[in-house]
């Protein structure tokens, strides 16, 4: 166990990538009939290295995200701009698979029953996509630092990956999320994202699926359509605005500054998102995280884009009637300030101490961007 | 914000009995229509003290949990041994509510609806309990130190706790939780357990109902009585059993070594636990926490007590037939071993790298106990 800790479990879907073994136990998924949810057990994710903790790697010559270090990532999958005749171009973003994937292409996707057991252990290959997006061959740079045209590639990269993740059936529904910083679980520090193609829509996406559907069907209408709506004309929770846009600090925020940025024209679909919004988010995100970092000096954060799921590749008929008008993509940055424990995982509730018009004004307030 | 900072926003819902100021900003709770849950807005909870960081309180002196230092806390709700009479007596066990509260007695129940809004801004009281049960008069004990008497004391002031709670029509449900370490949330060090009871049946406990429920509308059995019964066949996941309880890794393990304790004789309502099985619990729950204690080195855990809402608190008709069919009290520890992420807070998947397999083999062959 010793050994076991050294290496550090530390948060589960971080990336890995310079580690000397691969995988060698193909991750697998098991079904929760209590939570009604598929939990991924992964224990080739054991061995992945980490700049986090004692074994922190050096600044240049280890970390496998840098430039010149490229041999020390599996081969890469895209990279920003293209340079497929001449690899010593230089490169803006580079997609590498994660070399310790939580799910792997090409296993089984049947259930299983253990034999005897009344159907109560279910567990399925864990199919799937792990990738990560190295955001800048810099180190020491981070998303606020780019120039708004590098953080553009970066988006579109994101975008690009969901959408080769949706030319296959193996992807349910494409995750694209961030964490920054070593609190937010980060394992390495080199900015990266990454993308998660999951074989069944995740638990909290059809959550939000089904309540909006359900709204749908009542009224008509989109909910977040209707959310952004009203804030936008209560503007108590507007950070900022503007013809495509909207920062703004959700009237139930879960989180202490909890921020999201909605398009304001309705879009159920990233993947396919044109280029004037690619633009224009890349200023937005750039603003707010600005805001964030120095308002709130330098937050770890999480950041979870929430599209649509992969219509070819969802077997569940519920979701796939009128998707397009009830989903409105939009991405969630949650500064991890507070610390989640044992009423917020027995109860789901959360508990916030900072009411979202507070937080929305002091970020609208900020001067420094 | 920098004095924001420095006095935390830690974890939300941990204890903070020591500070100068009550709480000014009554909690309230909004509805969050795309995640169809309530979240704690409580304001007034960034103010409470920690002494998990720079303002580190003395080990003697200013605990506010700490034998001698009773005036630090408001009245105590309830003590064991009880001294009615004597208050110079000492204490094991101690309840006293909390001084800033996450939910609170006495607010309005009623939803409220922000005119023109199309109901999607409800709000309404913060109504509910919430109480602090310090476990020993001694500062750097911990549950694992306590003789089993000890542990006895505390694990019927948690049913009675409970019992008292569903006494009033304020509690849908009483979530009994410990937070150990800073990493697992706590901000107090000295031994506490806590009891949050919420207005409606947090959203987590009301999908384990609803499967629960839907197993046994299927097969008439109760599902975790099921589930017991084929991990008791298998034994591989099981760490300890005896005629009582049963120890064991769940077969969807959300997290490395997560643990329950479930009694083996269906039992819906912890409180009103038998004596025996107050015995019984006090030894199982000992014996795994110093498993866990000698084989991961003192991990940080989360505790959960899951038991039954209060039917009589209950407005929601669908639980209440039947449930003391269907439901069964079980505990659930989960070490912090791992960092929740990006990834976690998009999917609701969790990925686990330990599998439950070997966390059972590892814990039960471990010699330390």
């Amino acid at each position: 166990m010793k050994t076991e800790k050294k290496n550090g479990i530390e948060n589960e879907s971080e990336s890995g990538n310079s580690g000397k073994n691969g995988n060698h136990y193909p991750p697998e998924m098991r079904y929760h009939p209590l939570l009604d949810r598929w939990v991924i057990l992964a224990p080739g994710r054991r061995g992945r290295p980490s700049d986090q903790k004692e074994s922190r790697l050096p600044l240049t010559g280890e970390c496998p995200f840098c430039l010149g270090n490229e041999s020390l990532t599996p081969p890469e999958i895209a990279v920003v701009p293209e340079r497929k005749l001449d690899q010593r171009k230089p490169w803006r973003v580079r997609v590498v698979p994660n070399k310790y994937p939580a799910l792997q292409p090409g296993f089984q996707k049947e259930e299983i029953t253990t034999s005897g057991d009344r159907g109560l252990f279910i567990r399925r290959g864990g199919t799937g996509i792990h990738e990560v997006i190295v955001e800048t061959p810099v180190h020491n740079a981070d998303l606020t630092t780019l120039d708004p045209g590098h953080m553009a590639d970066v988006l579109r990269t994101w975008a690009s990956r969901i959408f080769a993740a949706y030319q296959t059936s193996e992807a349910a529904y494409a995750l694209i999320f961030k964490n920054y910083r070593s609190r937010a679980g980060a394992s390495l520090s080199h900015p990266h994202s990454q993308l998660i193609a999951t074989p069944v829509v995740p638990k909290n996406v059809r959550q939000k699926i089904e309540a909006s559907k359900s709204y749908f069907d009542k009224t008509g209408s989109c909910l977040i359509c209707a959310l952004l709506e009203e804030e936008r004309k209560s503007k108590l929770r507007i950070i900022h605005e503007d013809q495509r846009f909207v920062l703004l600090a959700p009237y139930a925020s879960r989180f202490p500054y909890e921020v999201w940025i909605v398009p304001v024209v309705h879009n159920w679909d990233f993947s396919t998102i044109e280029e004037e919004d690619i633009r224009g988010l890349s200023l937005n995100l750039r603003d707010i995280l600005l805001r964030l970092k120095g308002h709130l000096d330098d937050p770890p954060y999480n950041l979870v884009l929430n599209t649509s799921p992969n219509l070819s590749g969802l077997s569940e008929e519920w979701v796939a009637d009128r998707l397009e008008r009830f989903t409105h993509w939009h991405i969630e940055i949650i500064p991890r300030l507070s610390k989640v424990a044992g009423f917020e995982w027995g109860s789901g509730f959360h508990i916030n101490s900072v009411l979202p018009e507070e937080a929305a004004r002091q970020l609208r307030d900020f001067q420094g961007v």
